[in-house]
């Protein structure tokens, strides 16, 4: 399945040129999935391009008006045939997961528009926006980035983006627990050698090495992952031996 | 005080187009904050430019070697006469938030490394790393958005960036409750008016109006943040009988 992202912005060079590079942009150049910045200025209806307007009820800041954004929604639902499902970025948002990634990677056309100045007249969200999403909790300058980073990460989803199926599933966030340490050549850099069973060749005794490895990292660094992670009665046992320890140091 | 920021990156162009655009752009010019997007293969030893290399014991996909990375690093030292806090984008990391970002405006100097490929020699990051941070659990592409979006949440700290501290602090994430709903001109779009009182002129009930929505779209949005928000006794009692009504509906 192709997948369409439409982007609406007041910097579609930006966001294009980040769509451009590496792994999207090669998909995109192979047409598995099809990204378009919509320039928002485009749909104003005055001559000097006016996208943005006072607040109601007085506030400092300026807010994006409803009406051309309205218009280049419904300009790219024309495009498409029918309404994509549509997506403010917005710290007013539920904080985006790669479960809800998931689970957006099954439409086929997905519209992300990005708020800027204080925000967006709250009568156009209510109209079109399916609904909000937000990347974190901190603030940022507009939410281009944000958009980006929803782009991205949904389009590594979509079948063939990536070049392997078998690179996908070893990362972190896959499996519920943070990747062990790597070590790529040379194996005694600056008088720091690898671990010595990374070069024994011994592949079970690797794989159960970099499982422990993994337990360990996620144990110390994020350990309210382990929660939710598919634990074996080994892992289980492991975890109980580094609580141990940790508790009699 | 004037922050400089160093990226290392294999996508100088992108990361410098994204970081010359808007509210970030401007400080830039004005030499309020300093972006330094750096080309890593510009530190690499052979004459092909080459980063990157296979696993140790095993495994799809390349890593970033220790060498070029580390040569960038000592080379952006020599520039600045000190080491910069260095931060490493990664899934392990702590997840940004805006008291984090807080702590991080502190330093004058900060050096992201983005992350390609499947990982990062362990090697170089045990020796040059001080912390990695996360934006959040969802897998990207790469560590380029992660290091902008550190790179711009940060930047807004900088005092003198924003142009005024009343925006800044009217934002969501800065009182601990999402924002209330904003609406421009005209007042009837598409035969939808505003909120009547937002055309009142009395100022005192606006805020109240304003305050009231603020707790409905938290409590509705992200309970979760109502935890950690500064709430009057009158916001405590609206919010009581928000969960009454709910209760009985």
């Amino acid at each position: 399945m192709k997948m369409r992202i439409d982007i609406i912005t007041l910097f579609p060079e930006m966001c294009e040129s980040v769509m451009s590079e590496s792994i999207i942009g090669r998909a995109r150049k192979k047409g598995i999935i099809e990204v378009v910045c919509h320039q928002l200025r485009d749909y104003a209806l005055d001559k000097h391009k006016k996208v943005d307007d006072t607040t109601y009820g007085g506030g400092m800041g300026m807010l994006m008006k409803a009406e051309p954004i309205a218009l280049c929604i419904e300009n790219i639902c024309g495009q498409i045939g029918k309404k994509p499902h549509c997506i403010f970025m917005s710290p007013k948002g539920k904080v985006l997961t790669q479960s809800k990634l998931k689970q957006l990677s099954e439409n086929d056309s997905i519209l992300i528009l990005c708020g800027h100045y204080e925000g967006v007249d709250q009568r156009v969200l209510d109209e079109f926006i399916d609904e909000e999403i937000s990347i974190g909790d901190y603030v940022l300058t507009g939410g281009e980035l944000p958009a980006l980073v929803l782009a991205d990460s949904l389009s590594r989803l979509v079948p063939g983006v990536l070049s392997d199926d078998l690179c996908f599933s070893d990362e972190s966030h896959f499996d519920g627990l943070l990747e062990y340490p790597q070590y790529t050549k040379p194996s005694v850099w600056r008088g720091i050698e690898i671990p010595e069973i990374l070069m024994s060749g011994h592949h079970e005794n690797i794989d159960k090495w970099r499982r422990q490895k993994s337990l360990e990292e996620t144990f110390r660094k994020r350990p309210d992952m382990l929660e939710n992670a598919k634990l074996t009665d080994d892992d289980k046992k492991y975890l109980e031996n580094l609580l141990k320890k940790e508790n009699t140091e």
